[in-house]
């Protein structure tokens, strides 16, 4: 049996200002610092151990990743880090504050936004200096592969594009594989994994700072998943 | 012009109890952790950037090679861990307080061991439990590759293969390179980029916490080389 533990980062230093973060390479807060290590104390004390980490190209991602990693004694193994696991982007709407966006568009719009999976917010201009071809560390990507905006479901491609090419076969050379990183890549993982609709993913609320584990046959199949907690106790996944 | 940035990691947990390291892998105390800020700031008051950072397999360096890749918010780019760059293995003594040590085997000969470029300390014997073949992370290694004990001139000869398969091929392709190390692995660079002898390689002291400096021509020869300060000073490293 294979096992895979997702784990999303926990609060960054914009959570604290309620503003829409997408691609923009927010720190962690000392909250989401503390959920990190509270992640790392979950794994150990049930015997946790990897081979290889994944991880976007965000600080808050990595952070997360790096603090696990040295609360195993695994600071050695390889950290993969990519941009197809960012977080996904959230267009015009990235920095601004959720409240205000409220007043601006309406509730209901940005309701749309965040609950659907094929509508994207307002795309960013090419010129926005948020355009991420701005940034050096996208230097390497084309045109196309930057995006300007995305729905859940642009998302999903580029993270399943990853999973396809890379994580898939490190799993299927037996590694045990931990991905830190973000609310929408992970649901996009939940979906693939466990034969979501884009519906049936929409409600999925993925916790901070708790180990996600799959366990998967060696076809990579889901056989189940669990939260895991300290005492070994295996909790299911909340829908709203 | 090609530049490369070597950092020998700070204080570790055993310069307090004044032990013999090696391969050990003992974390960085408080002052280390200081040491490795230190150097990330004098880095980023010089507007220095990187494209990737190698370091050894011993949590003491990546932590160095972490921090100063979070302060320069650099934290996305490649980190390359290798036992190649690992810190020159101390044999018998690791572990051993070097004051008993001395008490033992006499001060000259401690003295002989420390100093001399092809002297090795007493062998580990194979079933002792400091072998880091009884190590996951080097489980890879061939029971050739993983050392008992290495003189000054073993520690070189693995760290010199490591830079002409990997590193090199890094400064070939216009990377700017940050290597996170031990004293004898930076003292070998140092060696073979000043083309010094081994006796002209003995007194050189590499400071902790400091960027050394390296710039090279385009066939990698050394043209110049210093310690870098906070206010762009540039210092000759010292010999004794």
């Amino acid at each position: 049996m294979k096992k895979i533990v997702l784990l999303r980062h926990g609060q960054s230093e914009w959570n604290l200002t309620n503003r829409f973060t997408g691609w923009t390479d927010v720190d962690l807060s000392e909250g989401g610092l503390n959920e990190a290590r509270q992640a790392a104390d979950i794994l150990k004390a049930n015997g946790y151990q990897f081979d290889i980490a994944y991880s976007s190209y965000l600080k808050r991602a990595i952070r997360t990743a790096w603090i696990v990693l040295h609360h195993l004694d695994l600071a050695w193994i390889p950290v993969e880090k990519t941009w197809m696991l960012n977080e996904r982007h959230y267009g015009a709407l990235q920095g601004l504050n959720k409240a205000e966006t409220e007043e601006q568009y309406g509730k209901e719009q940005v309701q749309i936004w965040r609950r659907s999976a094929d509508v994207s917010p307002p795309a960013l201009e090419a010129d926005d200096p948020r355009n991420a071809r701005f940034e050096s560390k996208y230097h390497a990507l084309t045109d196309e592969e930057i995006p300007l905006t995305e729905s859940l479901i642009d998302t999903e491609e580029r993270v399943l594009k990853y999973w396809n090419h890379y994580i898939k076969d490190a799993l299927l050379h037996n590694q045990h594989v931990l991905i830190a990183a973000h609310g929408n890549t992970i649901r996009a993982l939940i979906k693939y994994l466990d034969h979501r609709t884009s519906d049936g993913i929409i409600g999925i609320s993925v916790p901070t700072g708790i180990p996600l584990v799959y366990e998967l046959d060696d076809d990579l199949n889901a056989i189940t998943s669990y939260l895991l907690d300290k005492d070994g106790g295996k909790n299911p996944i909340q829908s709203t």
